[in-house]
């Protein structure tokens, strides 16, 4: 199965597993790496590295970044000469609830197309699925764990 | 100018809030709300309204949630009712920084499209953006700061 590193700016990457958790459950196959820029860039590389031998089984490895441009996602480019390696940039919570959901049977890169797709498609301007009468034209889905209505 | 809260679970929002300051300096106008499943929806409601008048200075708040369909999303579209407020979801780093970006003397749906379309365009796989050589046809942009290079 696919194994996949968030590699970000600050603690976005251990709060998005934190929360796909808790609404999925435990996640196995996931690891997020803040990048703290008091290390210099062949200690980045090396944490970095480590991550990803420890989470590859084999089926390669997902590397998630916060930014396009960015110092993590910079870093992670330098990974894509290595075999079972895809990088995707601007992560988001619904990209780590499809990675979870369909990575069982699926390749690397065919999770990769499904996790951005999934990224892209939840990204929404609420009053755009709204009527003329203020109201969704859809049924909000319930994906979460629900606030207490006491 | 428009304002922005951040409402996600755990501390997505204040992770992203700090990157972005990271990169850019301070940013005026923007609040992280950490949804806590200990409070009950009325006091959740209640934290939202305020952080919203805290921030709107008249030309109203782009609320940003982690998942369509998640509670802080389906909580912040309770507000779609009154004037000035849009709601965004999925949200990640790029669309931080293009709220910070593009506001200056943009309308609240204007800004909205905006943050919505850098979101998406910033979600990239990598590979897909590299030529047969398997470098990058484009040079990818610096929009960090730099990991010391020592």
């Amino acid at each position: 199965m696919v194994g996949a590193v968030i590699i970000a700016h600050s603690f976005i990457g251990k709060e998005l597993i934190e929360t796909a958790e808790y609404i999925v459950g435990k996640i196995e196959g996931i690891m997020a790496i803040s990048i703290d820029f008091k290390m210099n860039a062949f200690e980045v590389r090396k944490v970095i590295s480590e991550a990803m031998k420890q989470i590859d089984q084999g089926d390669g490895v997902l590397i998630l970044t916060d930014l396009f441009g960015g110092s993590p996602a910079n870093i992670a480019f330098s990974f894509l000469n290595k075999d079972k390696v895809e990088v995707i940039t601007g992560v988001n919570l619904p990209m780590i609830l499809t990675f979870w959901n369909k990575r069982k049977g699926r390749s690397l890169s065919e999770l990769a197309k499904l996790v951005r797709l999934s990224g892209i498609r939840n990204i929404v301007v609420a009053k755009e699925l709204m009527g003329e009468k203020g109201t969704f034209k859809k049924r909000i889905p319930n994906r979460d764990r629900q606030v207490s209505q006491k």
